[in-house]
């Protein structure tokens, strides 16, 4: 089968002929419907540091994916061939104390689809049956190939007492665009989104945020606490990893709020500390998605239609157009580009 | 100034002239703009046997209101002449252990306006301070009198994880309709909702119910578990006070769910408690609302628009009806009933 | 091998030369060195009208054991011959909705071991590998082997504000016993236990309850109130499965308190439901443990010497005479019995 | 009276003859019986760029105390003279949302005794009714009045899962100390403490911690990773204020785990923040005392005998020699330093 893989160091990916994945015990092997691009992908195109140290060549590219289950490995019990399912794109161990106690979305033992091992940008691809998510037919393949992102939205928003709260998300990526849709359908009273690319404050309106303002213009605390009372939001959602978006929610938060941190930085950040020890907030640090409570709500807002990220997903083109999507990915006039393989 | 009074032992009430209160220090007088009546108003008409034994005459009856601060008291200073306020039922002593721990909610010391002292069915009623709360004037008055009992549906609902949850609720009175709304407007994937009237289970779709149904007639558990994957709700709120509901909610939670217990019942009620032990079942009993976390969640959601029960207030009649006001409710022909003394 | 088993319907259990057990792949085979007696085993003894109708015989009996695994079975990864191991006697899916988002403890395809499925009264058992709980050796195998049970005493516990509390515990069986330990070392100010029978009231008091009272007796809601501001406990935990300790512990419990059931009742409960909404109480129905975080608590507990249970381990005997611990279990006047194997 | 005052700028306090305080409405006048010393005395004698903006002249100081009221002013019922108080030093408004929402201690109107308006150095004090906290007789005096920093250090440890936690205290001033002594009563399995000067690390060991580490001179992160499975500390709480303890706590923490900030930093730190999200963690920003619940729990742990903090109260003096308790407290060589007014 031809996949998109990376197969030198260096800048680019080529498109490959590679044998059909095997199943395994435990696992499935899923004919790819739809795929989408993340921000880690373009890291792996780009080779950068990261990418340099991290993986090990040749490799299929690619984590985030929804298909139909053509065959069930042995010792598979919960789905069954023509499922239609959707990738989590982290294998934990399922045995060390942290996936014993619960806490699978930080297993040590991890590894990710489309870099530690062979990825999803592919017609087939074979994973732990843990790993393909079984999903809702009724759910397009559009949104059922980006949930994986999408789960990091829900896992952050839900870690937070979003019910009735004024809100502020710190950069629009597409998680952070994500986000603003579930903050909203999760009872968030007003949403503010603060992005710098007029294209993508563009995408925040039509997701639903109620006000959208340019950081780099725009008085963002005087403009939050002028119609908080003067005490700032209740939650502020950092998605940008950018330093100067941590000091605006440093002075943005009210007494006594919220903070969750999702997007990565390239260096440490100086942080106010007093400040957050002044106003006794808290701060959730997220990674990934519960596994899997985070997927078993995701389902039920987009089943329910309380969730509609439709906006956020901005292009669907041929598998064959690969090199357009990661150039549209990379030149921030695209939400989510996804990848269609059948 | 004439009032709605309970004057004697007996069914009934009747108007009254009686003395403007005089404003003291701590507290505000508030000129009355509409009251709002409540299953306990009813109690107190029919001088069943709680309200003879609770009660000493006479009275001024009633305890939703809103209306405007005509004066505050000595040391009161974040109120104003002109502001627009609506009433806290439950006067709490401050000072008590519970008080002290934040759980002023259940204040042993707890006196209720219209039951334990005057109410508010009259032209004016001074209040502490602390129970006229400052409300958004976008708010309408025929909403803002009813903050008190929608205070009851918003703490309920927020005692929950609501996010994403499948929710059954049992019984669509006032307060039962107000917590579909909320649900909804919190992120309730889907609300079932019962409720052996027609009438108001034609109220319940309108505050936007998924799927309400008539527990004598239909097989409400198994709906449930059809469309469940045969677990049941993530959530039931029960509203009826009726011990076949608390039978239903038992069967219709889900293994890990979460109840919660608002309707009050008239004698002790016979629980399958191993059920809930075998199901490991949350349940959450309520009273009142959190003070004042839940006015300020509840002023959030109405002032966004998120949440919008004006559906369930289906009567607002000039004060001097106040006895087909009565009427109404004791019929169940109603939802809401609001009496304007403007 | 010898084994303690149920092989007809009626009273009793006989000894039994059984095959050893066969290993499965993701399995383990333990050599057992202790056991402990159960309620649960002597329901089955008994024959009473649950086990005639749960249990499919022949059936080797006991679901308490720690021991040394012998053998692991392929693609068990985390455990190796040598270790030494607790069973956790619920076999849960690990594929349902309820062990996917994290609440395997109410898993609904859960099987027991000595109740669905060969227990481990005899001397080697195979379990899936994650039912064997790896041991810190420093734990006298004596307790090891009750830690199934105690496990549900630390679930009970930790899923309340413990610290600080003054708690309630009603009925003084092994994880009555347990429980007052388990609060004490975390953090409980004051304890107290109620108990109908002397010997268990000897035992509650060497666990380290305060004050423990005979139901009987005493007016223990009067002396509650007294030392309590006439509130109540914070927490109260019940594990009689006496509709007598519910009342008590709906008198008892403070408002805006914490209850947890454990106990298992042998018929419908009438519950005063208005007096718990009243206080607006929180209650926990408890069943097993977290799988596995309740376990990695409870070896911290035990290992660091916070958590000293071994008062209400009163008898080891050799399984030889299996006969005189069921008796000992059945009279009440034990703690727990344990059983050696080697 | 003769109090302890700051009359000019510069470095120093002086005693000062000043009127006795005049009884207020909502009030009560304490007759102290121990004042103790804070940081934060030290930084108003030092006149430090902190003090030098913040504090008007004259002023008593102190903020630490207890005693026993005297009067009573109008209005005050849950105090009569007689009663044996503790001082609370946060003077919060009551009215703001924050207060409102039960987050008093987050409010923005808050001013503190000894820095906003006079303190407790001196024979008498008046409070606002609330700051004067019950205690138990049963609590010495010399405990009773280092309340409020305890209260910090119970604020903090029970904002955690300390219930079977492996703990990390760095830094063990005088609420470092005292926050090894309330996790290890409340349930911590096992308390690392790290502290620079050999003084308190020996204070750290008689407050109970089972490790006491230099963390100039041990490999603090290898000792705890070799003794936690290499996964690091359940918990981890910042009572120092030093940067390198930042550093070193983001490395410590295992993945999963939380984190209470305490100690006030002198300047922004550059936070690994990248590592705390890779790891998921929760951080708690801590400030004052929850009101009053904290107190609550702090006086339950106190009375029952539970926490016994005297350890780390080294030194008692008359206040005639209030020189010499700056010089101690000031030198390191001290952990908390109370003076006597009796």
């Amino acid at each position: 089968m031809k996949a998109i893989c990376k197969t030198q160091a260096g800048v680019g990916l080529e498109l490959c002929e590679v044998a059909e994945p095997t199943l395994q015990p435990g696992a499935v092997l899923v004919r790819v419907q739809r795929t989408s691009l993340c921000g880690t992908d373009l890291h792996i195109y780009r080779w950068d540091p990261w990418a340099q140290s991290r993986l090990r060549l040749p490799l299929i590219v690619g984590h985030e994916f929804c298909g139909v289950v053509e065959a069930v490995g042995d010792g598979v019990q919960h789905l069954q061939r023509g499922d239609f399912v959707a990738g989590e794109s982290h294998l934990v161990c399922g045995v060390c104390k942290l996936c014993r106690i619960g806490q699978a979305h930080v297993c040590r033992n991890t590894r990710i689809l489309g870099v530690d091992v062979d990825g999803c940008f592919a017609p087939a691809i074979v994973v732990p049956a843990a790993n393909a998510r079984k999903t809702d037919p009724r759910i397009p393949p559009e949104v059922a190939t980006v949930q994986d992102p999408l789960g990091n939205a829900v896992h952050t928003v839900l870690e937070t007492p979003i019910a009735g709260s004024t809100v502020l998300i710190t950069g629009c990526g597409a998680i952070g665009l994500f986000s603003i849709a579930v903050a909203k359908a999760c009872g968030a009273a007003r949403v503010y989104a603060t992005e710098i690319r007029p294209y993508r404050r563009q995408l925040a309106e039509q997701m639903g945020a109620d006000r959208v303002l340019d950081p780099q213009q725009e008085d963002v605390v005087g403009i939050i606490r002028r119609e908080t009372e003067g005490l700032g939001v209740d939650v502020a959602l950092e998605m940008s990893g950018h330093p100067a978006a941590v000091a605006l929610i440093t002075e943005a938060i009210r007494p006594g709020g919220h903070i969750a941190l999702l997007g990565l930085f390239t260096q440490h950040v100086p942080v106010d500390l007093n400040a957050l020890i002044f106003k006794s907030v808290q701060i959730h640090a997220i990674l990934g998605r519960k596994l899997y409570a985070t997927w078993e709500a995701m389902q039920s807002l987009l089943v329910s239609g309380k969730l509609d990220i439709r906006p956020a997903i901005t292009h669907i083109l041929p598998w064959q157009e690969y090199e357009r999507a990661f150039e549209l990915t990379a030149s921030g006039m695209a939400g989510k580009v996804v990848l269609n393989w059948e």
